[in-house]
């Protein structure tokens, strides 16, 4: 089965009693340094930091009892691995997050906080372990994006954005794998077909830009980035089709206009904002996304997590 | 005539136009904290940075035509000036913004982009330095405080919390001289009698303890604070029998819990908010306002005039 405009509203009715319901707020301040109306979907303030708690909760409210008394498993030393942890615990399910040995002591601490096992290991075997650990134990993966019950989860954010501005011009969104603009965009298409879907890329990884120019899902070579949740190298299988379909651009933002865009976001609009959720402002101080005066432009700010000390480094 | 519900229902209808209706923000991740269910109203959205714009907004709309053609005068080199030169550059109005000569330069300039004339003078000075120019030109004084206008116009973000959240069981509030209190307090007992209003002031500079303990406005000794938006050193007569009748109680809050309340609104609850507006929950980490698992609080964050390399020091 696909991911659609109603399994998107059949994620929000199942999520709804876990997630907050974050509000659209209007960023007058941003106006003149980004030339248009200037609008943030504030996903920093949802459950566990970040959107991909919808994604997390989606997916696993739609596993089956059998299921879920196996356990469930995901790898990942950042914002997923902390909402799969946080919604096992609200569901009462037993979760395994594995780790990094390079993750950071305060990610594993919060984690094991809300009560999910943690096993540690190499950084590029971390995928392995975890389907090892499935396997054995019968648990199911909860994986980062590549799925379409996680699509539809991050997609009920496109929903609400929709009912909270329905003259909405365009939305920009930071991109990854394609978890979130795949549901996002495909939840927009569907309540508000005339705004716009851009997508924003570290100019490091363009792999969307290079993927959607050569038709199909292409990796693109390591590269170091600020945007340090939007690493993925190729994007997902199970997203190109949706994003192929329902984006209609992607930026490739410079490294300086990510630290300029976060800067701008933290500083002026009041947000505390990772890199990887500054970048679609960034997209459009680099001058890579056209907007006017007049035009009703939603930033979407994916995440939260930056410590103090970097934030006085911007 | 006195500030009433009704005086800030038509401070509301007449800056409507003019101001960002914020939100009640759901801060979850704030809860386990502070042991209650938290709410922030996030004025570090509002218009210019502050709740101020409320006030100085209803206030200036508050004056004859004959009165606005020869201007305005303000003294002060905070988020009330800010809020004057914008709501003049907003109607058209010419403003006079007195700063002391220890103004930052960036508030300078900021001020004079929005077209305000900026006076520069001794830090002592200035009010004597605005009334004088007020005498000569005719113009008249918008206080920062001390005034039923500006009052009624902070008092309009308080019809907004009690309208967002008709449950709720406490707000704690930032004072200064009385301002923001004396009208936030007015419009909830109106709305929402149940609700309890606490005010939360420097323990350096205890005025409103000391001054209802003797029953009318008394000074305190000037001390320096992390609040540097919270250092009147006496109640403002207008707003001190408001404030008396209102208010349920008033903690003073110990500069360390003022630090730790400020970073905790940053950190977890991802709100760039000033050392002025974090003491609302450093007064709860304080222990010194009672809350229990089930109570709906709200922290009203009053302004975010805060720089990113100040954040990185938290």
């Amino acid at each position: 089965m696909g991911m659609t405009h109603v399994t998107i509203q059949e994620a929000r009715a199942r999520i709804a009693p876990y997630i907050t319901r974050t509000p659209l707020l209007r960023l007058r301040a941003l106006d003149e340094y980004l030339g248009c109306e200037v609008y943030a979907k504030p996903e920093c303030l949802q459950v566990t930091g970040s959107f991909k708690y919808r994604g997390a909760m989606n997916k696993i409210l739609s596993l089956s009892d059998d299921q879920l008394q196996r356990g469930i498993v995901a790898a990942s030393s950042g914002n997923h691995g902390k909402a799969v942890a946080y919604a096992a615990r609200m569901l009462g399910v037993k979760a395994t997050i594995v780790l990094p040995h390079t993750a950071a002591q305060v990610k594993v601490d919060t984690i094991q906080k809300w009560g999910a096992e943690v096993v540690r290991c190499e950084l590029a075997e971390r995928f392995e372990v975890a389907q090892r650990i499935a396997d054995e134990t019968g648990g199911a993966i909860v994986p980062p994006f590549n799925d379409k019950a996680i699509m539809a989860g991050q997609g009920t954010a496109g929903l609400e954005i929709a009912e909270d501005c329905p003259d909405l011009d365009a939305v920009v969104i930071p991109v990854s794998g394609g978890g979130l603009i795949g549901g996002v965009s495909c939840a927009l298409k569907a309540t508000l077909p005339k705004a716009k879907v851009y997508g924003a890329e570290p100019a490091a990884l363009p792999r969307w830009t290079a993927s959607l120019a050569a038709g199909q899902p292409t990796s693109v070579e390591k590269k170091a980035t600020v945007a340090d949740a939007l690493v993925s190298l190729i994007p997902g299988d199970a997203c190109f089709p949706y994003v192929a379909q329902n984006v209609d651009a992607f930026a490739a933002v410079d490294e300086e206009f990510i630290l300029k865009g976060t800067k701008l976001i933290v500083s002026e609009g009041k947000l505390v904002c990772e890199p990887s959720s500054g970048i679609g402002a960034g997209a459009i101080l680099q001058g890579l996304i056209p907007v006017s005066e007049t035009d009703k432009l939603c930033l979407f700010v994916s995440g939260g997590s930056v410590s103090l000390e970097q934030l006085g480094n911007l």
